[in-house]
């Protein structure tokens, strides 16, 4: 079993609204100094696989991420079951 | 200037009906395995500030962060400007 820690964000050159919208909030709170704000996903998950690598990359291709607007990229940890 | 990498994640305990919701779509697109699926935000950008920690801190406790249901965590990188 591991655990599967996946990062979504946006590629470079797409425009990020929500980035845009909190950098506005935090200025409107006396927060200066904010720039290239970028929000992105962060998944945490175990998976039980044969082929754990594979896996997540189909996941993340199918599901978790959309190809077109975004990439991914994951950390894997082994998970010692007593 | 810094990068700051934010991570905001639900609290151990708070339910994730997100998490949950994609654990099912991912089960029903033949995926299986996965298990504690949680979902949280990841935040990128650039801070010019003489108070780095202090402002992250503030800014994710106001702003970023839910401090009831979410806990954050985060890490500065120096950007090097030519």
């Amino acid at each position: 079993m591991v655990k599967v820690k996946v990062h979504v964000t946006l590629k470079e050159g797409v425009l990020d609204p929500q980035g845009k919208a909190v950098e506005k909030a935090l200025q409107a709170k006396d927060f200066h100094g904010v720039s290239d704000m970028r929000i992105g996903k962060y998944m945490e998950f175990t998976l039980e696989s044969s082929q754990v690598e594979r896996q997540v990359e189909e996941m993340c291709e199918q599901l978790l991420a959309n190809p077109v607007i975004e990439d991914y990229r994951y950390e894997l940890e082994e998970v010692v079951t007593s």
